[in-house]
């Protein structure tokens, strides 16, 4: 281990100018991420090697799909892999457990940080219930009520324990609207609303952004890196401890999806099912809510933002909404192309036909009418982000389609920080 | 609620002398273990009534078995219904959780028990992992080699907060050895292997002790009874915080257990799966942990224990061990036999025979040698309590070989009083 002391020591005297904590603290912080960082590549080798490993029991268990975008849509492809990142990730949770308390563990005589721990722990609660959660829907089918209802209940230890750490409920009020509100507000119980809602929406927000090879996993490990980013900016300018919390659970998240984006990238060789995509949200959640970040990790959602505005009108069923809404597969060109839904224009309030034609005009949507024999019939491309993309850009190779949706979540990443920063301070 | 109040109030007036504790604090005891039980009765309307609903989705995901000891073999019938029953236990423990704590919430002036805290958590983290593990297993049918890692590894965060809290690791010598080892004995980390063991026992002992209807769920309810008595006990005579979250978890655990028996008694309209031995097995080391009664507990396992010793020369192949041990269904008597392995005595190593032989005259094993063709061959009952208890009392019909089992296990229980209390004085 004399090179991670090296590794280290060369850190601290780099960093150390912006450290603005004392230094054997931050001495102790860098060690236990350099051993954070050692045990989640470790675990990134676990979940590249189990997934193959397991697969032909996932698909005998029947959690398996089909590959409705490709030629050979016969093959079973193991679903669910989700879980194999995230029991990796408890695992190797449960193995750094002793590590950031370690010198307290030693020194029993300082007194234990009993309240970050208790953090720590529940956040961990949280994420297993919705491992567990996500398996059990994947397995059973279960009903949309108890995918709103229980991630919920999931979140309510740690919401229990952000109280009783006295996290704060109050807000900073945007300079224009100080004259009236006053610098800071304390919203209260609103803000737990807030937080109980957040892990439902992270949630579904990626799980209704999905459906093409490697999406699901590539979006969640440019979040996750983008987290990780501001949490290490936070962490040297502000000397935040909830940062390093947050960066502890962040850094095995982002290399177990890794692992698993590796047989999940086109051509998938597995897929990751609703336990991955829970798994995913409910940790978003849980480390915006512990590294008391739970506003500004929503910048870094933009396009499930827009992708979930997007789909209200079928969501909400103002317009029917087919069972799925994956591009559609073009066999000859080996492209996918925009999915389209057909329905009747009586089918839909007048209002609506209003507002899907400005759409149109604005090449948001594709929306034709007087289809059919008697011109009754209308068409409209099923709302996702990922149609859009295709209305946009053309039909394209389902491969290329993720990078340039991956590109997408990127630059709008680095959109959030400029929105974080420069964009903040006009307005803070 | 105010008969809420009026019911602790006679309670209080009537166990007053007992308790040892200032009266304002066992107040605020009782009042949230009346809602814990209030809580936990509505858990049990909850588990009763879920599981006939959620049956047919169970039964759709390929979660289903046979049942081998009736007529009619070819019913599906649901099987992990202890996943209900786990997951109903872990909402009410989630709604739960600000109860104790309540008048810290109410009063953030005092300090608030965060060691307490923590270990609440932490044991349903353990649990929740567990039913997890458990849910996995029914679904993927794991190796045996998992089942043995993962509860250690699930333990972990249990172990770290017993350490945190500074839990005592010193046992009381018995006083024929006192000359030699002195009053007490301090075994610092073996204290935590046992305690790392102890899930593995529990979890798997339970699994080994099961197959005819009712009896895993039906001898865990007498177990948890009979731990939250020994809770009570504890609590009015020694004033144990420990023993009073330990009551908090078991009185879920038992209504919820008992929803699940009502279906799962003979005859059985829905199996409990490895789910249910697991979240059942965490559950005891959980609270015999927190409880701090990780010795005690092993006393109320003495049919377990026993049916495990019994089971030694099959389970590690001393003797040929078929695949199911279950007794077998005399279909002209609608009753159960001892089922029967027959292997070639050359199979078997002398010394082994020779105990054979030696138990088969203590009428505690069925042993007949010389059988087949050239006399080679020999048959032995499968090595379980269930078929001990068939080989001395004759063919039983089902639901009386259950009921008969679970009265065993409550006198074992009563045994375990005796010994832990009059016994225990002439040794401590």
């Amino acid at each position: 281990m004399e090179w991670v002391a090296i590794v280290t020591e060369k850190l601290l005297v780099g960093m150390g100018p912006f450290l603005s904590c004392e230094v054997s603290l931050a001495k102790a912080m860098l060690v236990s991420l350099c051993i954070n960082i050692i045990m989640s590549v470790v675990g990134l080798g676990a979940v590249v090697r189990t997934i193959p490993a397991v697969a032909d029991m996932f698909i005998n268990a029947g959690l398996f799909g089909r590959d409705l975008c490709k030629k050979e849509r016969d093959k079973k492809i193991p679903e669910s892999m989700g879980m194999v990142s995230g029991s990796v990730f408890l695992i190797i949770m449960f193995l750094f457990l002793a590590v950031p308390f370690g010198h307290h563990f030693m020194n029993m005589q300082t007194p234990f940080p009993h309240a970050a721990f208790a953090e720590y722990l529940t956040s961990l609660l949280c994420i297993c219930c919705m491992l567990f959660l996500g398996f059990a829907d994947d397995v059973l089918n279960l009903k949309w009520r108890y995918k709103l209802v229980l991630p919920t209940l999931a979140s309510l230890p740690l919401l229990m324990v952000y109280y009783v750490n006295m996290g704060s409920t109050t807000i900073v009020v945007p300079k224009p609207l100080r004259v009236w509100l006053g610098l800071t507000l304390n919203i209260g119980p609103l803000y737990y609303i807030y937080m109980a809602m957040l892990a439902v929406f992270c949630t579904n927000a990626i799980n209704i952004y999905a459906g093409i090879n490697g999406l699901e996993c590539g979006q969640a490990i440019v979040i996750a890196t983008s987290v990780a980013m501001f949490n290490i900016v936070e962490l040297c300018g502000y000397q935040s401890k909830s940062h390093y919390f947050s960066l502890c659970l962040i850094i095995p998240f982002i290399t177990s999806s890794v692992g698993l984006f590796f047989h999940n990238r086109y051509p998938a060789k597995a897929f990751v099912g609703d336990t991955y995509t829970y798994f995913a949200g409910m940790t978003f959640a849980v480390v915006a809510i512990i590294g008391r970040f739970s506003k500004t990790v929503l910048l870094f959602f933009l396009p499930q933002i827009f992708n979930f505005l997007y789909s209200v009108p079928q969501l909400f069923r103002l317009v029917p909404c087919p069972r799925h809404r994956l591009p559609r597969y073009n066999h000859s060109m080996d492209k996918l192309e925009p999915s389209i839904a057909e329905f009747k224009a009586s089918a839909v309030r007048s209002p609506v036909l209003v507002v899907l034609r400005m759409l149109a005009k604005l090449r948001l949507v594709q929306f034709e009418e007087g289809l059919g024999e008697d011109g009754n019939m209308c068409s409209l491309n099923n709302l996702t982000l990922i149609n859009l993309i295709l209305l946009l850009l053309g039909p394209q190779h389902e491969g290329k389609l993720t990078r340039n949706l991956l590109i997408l979540q990127g630059i709008s990443s680095l959109m959030a920080f400029f929105i974080r920063y420069p964009l903040a301070d006009l307005f803070f």
